[in-house]
C-alpha cells in the first residue's frame, strides 16, 4: 500500500482557498475549546469568543432570536399531531399555515421535486412579482440549500474548466473565489472604487474583459458576478450603474449572476434603496440571462442553518434550465427545513392577520440594531488613527481600511502573513474578537482591510475592545511616519 | 448579445445521466399533474401515481410514518418555548433530549461547525464503536446533507479530471456515474454476479484494473466504490469478500469508499447479516484509507427531506482530513435538521426509557412490512414467465430481469430506446406505477432490468397491477421464441 497524499488529489481542491472559515476561524475554535476546558480556565484575556468572522446572526452569544412566526410553523410541520395540543394557544394563521403546507407537502421526511415545492416556488414567483412589478413564471425558480449551493451549481455549468472567464468584484464574498478554483474557473476581477463608498466601476469591468481579450490565453468571459448589496463592502448600487451593467452584459454576452442575499438588509433605505435586477433587466426589456440568488439565512430572518434559499433564471433558455434540473435532481432536493423556511420568508404574516403585530415587533427591532451598530461602529472605527471606514448602507458588515506601521508589515512579512492577517490574529487573541484579514476577500497590493460583522449586542462594550487593541496594536509596532 | 446554448456550458454537465429522476420520473410527474387537473379528469387508465423509482418511504401516497421521539424532539428544536406547552404531556426522555441538545447547539438557525455539531459526532462515534467493537474518532466524523453530498465531496476530491478511475459496480446507484460524469472521473466499471445473488466478483475487479493499466490512456485507479446492502441488487457482502476486497485496496493502492446507507435494511439477517467495511479494515489491521458513508434517509427511520447523514474516514491522513473540512466549510454547514435527525437515529431511545416501546414498536412495524413486501414481490415476480428476480435480502429494492420479446427490442430501437426503458414507460402509462429501467443503473449488453422499490402498502393489489401488465406486454410483443 502506497500512502494516500495530497499530491495524489485534485489539484484543483488543493487551491481552494476559504478565509470567512480559514485560519482565523480555526484558531477561533481552538480558543473557545481552551475557554471549555479546566486547564485553561482564567488563563485567556476575554472571557468568550465572538465570532464576528461569519454572518451567523443566531449563533450562541449573538443570539438573534428567530421570527416567532416561522417556528411555530416550523415546529408544526415537524410533528402535525402538535395541533391539537397548541390549536387554542397559537395564532390561527399559524396553524392555517402549517396546514396548508402539510397538504401540499405531506411529511417533510420526504424528498421533495428536485427544484422544491412546487407551492413554495409559485410564493417565491408571488414575491417576486410584487417586489418588482414584474411577472415570474414558477418554473423558473429553483429552491436551494442556501444561495451557496446555487452560486456553486451555476459556476460549475457555466465554466468550462481553464477556458471560462468570470467576473468578480474584489473585495468579493470569497465563495466565488474558492468555487472558481473548484471548477477551474479563470476568475476576471474587477476593482470596486472605495473612495466612492465602494461603487462598482464600468471602467474597472471593461479593463478587466480587454485584459482576458487581449493576454492571449483564449479565456472566453462566460458572466458577471454582481453582489448588491456588497459583501463585504455593504454598498448598494444604483439604478444608473445597473442599467449600464445589464448593457455591458449584452454588448459581451455575459451571464448576470445576481448575488440579492442581502436585499433586506437596508440602514438608510431611503438614501440608499434596493432595485433587483430582475426589474432592472425586465424594465430594459434586455435579453441577457441573469440568475439572481436570494437566502434565508440573512435579512432579519438570519435562519443560517437551516439551509434554504433559491434562485431565479430570468431568459435563461429552456434548455438550460432543463440542464440545471437535471443537475439538482442528482442531489435529490433542498433540505425542506429550509424549503418551508422559504416560504415563511416570502409569505410573512400580512397587515390584519393575528401574527402580523409580533412579526412586525420582531422584524423592527433587529432591522433598528443592526442600523444603530453600524452607524455607531463605523463612527468610532472612523475616530481611530489609521482607520477610515465606509458607513456601510446595506448588508451584516464593515470592512475598514488600515493604514498598518511598517513595523507590523515587517512583522507579518517574517511570519509569511500579510499585516491585517497579522492584525487579525492578534485581535482574536487579545480579545477573543474574530475577524476575517482583508486577504481573504482581496485588495490592492500593499492595502490592508478587515471584515466584521455588525451582529454583536452590547456594541459599546465590543467596539471598546476594538479600539483599545488598535490603539495598543500601533503602540506595539510604532506608528507609521 | 450572442444567445446563451448548451454548446456555451461546461461539457461535463452536458455528459451528466441521472436515471432515477430521468425520463420517467418526469413523465410520472407530468402524469401526477393531469391527475390533479380537471380536463384530464378519468381520463387516465389509474387513479395515481405510484412513484416506486426512488427510496422515499414518507412520500404521499406511501406514507411510512416517521418515528415519533425523532419529531418530537425536531419540534422542540424548532421552538424551544414549546417545552411548556408539552412538558406533561410528552415522554420525559424527548424533553431531555431536546434540552442537551439545545443547550449545545443553541439555535437551529445558526451555522453549526461546518464538519457537523461537535456533540453529535461524538455520538456519532459512540455508535460506531458499539456496532464494530473497534473506537472511532469524533473528528473523523462529517455530517453531511445526505449521502450524496459526502458521495460528490469525495469524489470530487479524489478526481484529477480525466485522470483518475474509480472502480464502481454495475449495475450501481447511478448516483456514482452522475458525479463522474460531473468531475470529470473515469468509471472503471465491474460486474456484479447475478447468477450468484448479485454478488461481488474480485476477478471482476481485477480484470477492470488490468483493462485501465494495459489500454495505453493513462488512467490511475483511485479508489474502489462498494455499496452494500447493494443498490439496487439488495445484496449483502459477505466477510470473506470483505476481506479480499480489503486486501485488494492494500494491493492497489485504492482508496475504499463503502456505501453503507441500507445497513438497517435487512430482511433475513440471520442469514445476511451486515458487516461494516470500518470493523473488517480494523480486524485485519489494514492502512487502507476507508471513506465510510451513512444516512438518515434509509433504514426504517426514511427520514430523506431532513437532507442528513455522515461519513467516517478511517486511515486517511490529517492533511486530508484537513483538505476536506476546507471544502465542506466553504458550503458553510449540513442542515441543522438533518444534523438533529442524525442525532436520533444514533442515539435512539433505550431500553428503560420512556420513548422506548414506541419507538421499538414502530421500526418494528416498518422493519416487518418491508420484508413481508420484499418476500412476497420476490416471489410473485419469480412466478411471471419471462422474469426472474434476486430475493433481495437487504435494502429497498428488487431489480428483476426480464426476457423481453423481439417485438419489443424491436419496437424500442425504432424509438431509440431500450427495451426496458419501453417497458416501463408502458408500466407507467398503463398503471401509474413509476420504475426505472435498468439502463440507467448499468447492465451487459442485450440484458433488460428495472428496479422498483418495495415501499409500497397494498402490496397485493400493487403486484397484482404488475402482474396484469407484464402477461399483457408479453402478449402485445408476441412471447419470445
Amino acid at each position: 500500500m502506497r500512502p494516500l497524499t495530497p499530491a495524489d488529489l485534485n489539484p484543483a481542491i488543493l487551491n481552494v482557498q476559504y478565509a470567512v472559515r480559514g485560519e482565523l476561524a480555526i484558531k477561533a475554535d481552538e480558543l473557545t475549546e481552551k475557554l471549555r476546558s479546566q486547564e485553561h480556565q482564567g488563563k485567556l484575556p476575554f472571557k468568550r469568543v465572538i465570532n464576528s468572522n461569519i454572518g451567523n446572526p443566531q449563533q450562541k452569544g449573538l443570539d438573534q432570536p428567530p421570527i416567532t412566526f416561522t417556528r411555530q410553523v416550523a415546529a408544526l410541520m415537524e410533528y402535525p399531531p402538535l395541533v391539537d395540543i397548541v390549536k387554542d394557544k397559537w395564532p390561527v394563521d399559524v396553524i392555517a399555515r402549517a396546514q396548508e403546507l402539510q397538504a401540499e407537502i405531506g411529511s417533510v421526511g420526504a424528498y421533495s421535486h428536485s427544484k422544491g415545492i412546487p407551492l413554495i416556488r409559485k410564493h417565491v414567483a408571488q414575491f417576486i412579482a410584487e417586489r418588482d412589478g414584474y411577472p415570474s413564471d414558477p418554473e423558473d425558480i429553483f429552491l436551494t440549500a442556501g444561495a451557496s449551493a446555487g452560486v456553486a451549481l451555476l459556476l460549475n455549468t457555466l465554466i468550462t474548466p481553464h477556458k471560462t472567464g468570470i467576473l468578480i468584484p474584489i473585495p468579493q464574498y470569497p465563495l466565488y473565489t474558492a468555487t472558481l478554483a473548484q471548477f477551474n474557473g479563470v476568475p476576471l476581477p474587477y476593482h470596486l472604487s472605495e473612495p466612492d463608498g465602494w461603487k462598482t466601476s464600468l471602467d474597472e469591468i471593461r479593463t478587466a474583459l480587454k485584459q482576458a481579450e487581449t493576454d492571449g490565453k483564449g479565456i472566453t468571459p462566460r458572466a458577471l458576478v454582481v453582489i448588491n448589496p456588497g459583501n463585504p463592502t455593504g454598498a448598494l448600487l444604483d439604478q444608473k450603474t445597473m442599467e449600464e451593467l445589464v448593457w455591458l452584459c449584452e454588448e459581451h454576452s455575459l451571464v448576470l449572476l445576481a448575488d440579492e442575499v442581502y436585499q433586506a438588509n437596508l440602514h438608510r433605505p431611503t438614501e440608499h434603496p434596493f432595485h433587483s435586477f430582475k426589474q432592472i433587466v425586465r424594465r430594459l426589456n434586455s435579453p441577457i440571462p441573469l440568475v439572481s440568488f436570494h437566502s434565508i439565512s440573512k435579512g432579519v430572518f438570519g435562519e443560517c442553518g437551516r439551509r434554504g434559499g433559491y434562485f431565479e433564471c430570468c431568459n435563461v433558455p429552456v434548455e438550460i434550465r432543463a440542464l440545471l434540473y437535471k443537475m439538482v435532481s442528482v442531489g435529490l432536493c433542498p433540505p425542506l427545513s429550509g424549503q418551508v423556511g422559504v416560504d415563511c420568508l416570502v409569505r410573512p404574516p400580512r397587515e390584519g392577520e393575528p401574527s402580523h403585530a409580533l412579526w412586525k415587533k420582531e422584524t423592527d427591532t433587529i432591522h433598528a440594531a443592526l442600523a444603530h451598530r453600524t452607524q455607531l461602529m463605523a463612527a468610532r472605527l472612523n475616530a481611530l488613527p489609521g482607520v477610515s471606514c465606509v458607513n456601510a448602507p446595506g448588508a451584516l458588515y464593515l470592512y475598514p481600511r488600515l493604514e498598518l506601521p511598517q513595523g507590523a508589515v515587517d512583522a507579518a512579512h517574517k511570519l509569511g502573513k500579510e499585516a491585517d492577517t497579522l492584525y487579525a490574529l492578534e485581535l482574536l487573541e487579545e480579545t477573543g474578537i474574530c475577524v476575517v484579514p482583508g486577504s481573504g476577500f482581496g485588495q490592492k497590493e500593499g492595502e490592508h482591510h478587515y471584515r466584521l460583522t455588525c451582529l454583536c449586542p452590547g456594541v459599546e462594550e465590543y467596539v471598546g475592545m476594538l479600539e483599545k487593541f488598535h490603539l495598543g496594536f500601533l503602540k506595539k509596532y510604532g506608528i507609521n511616519s
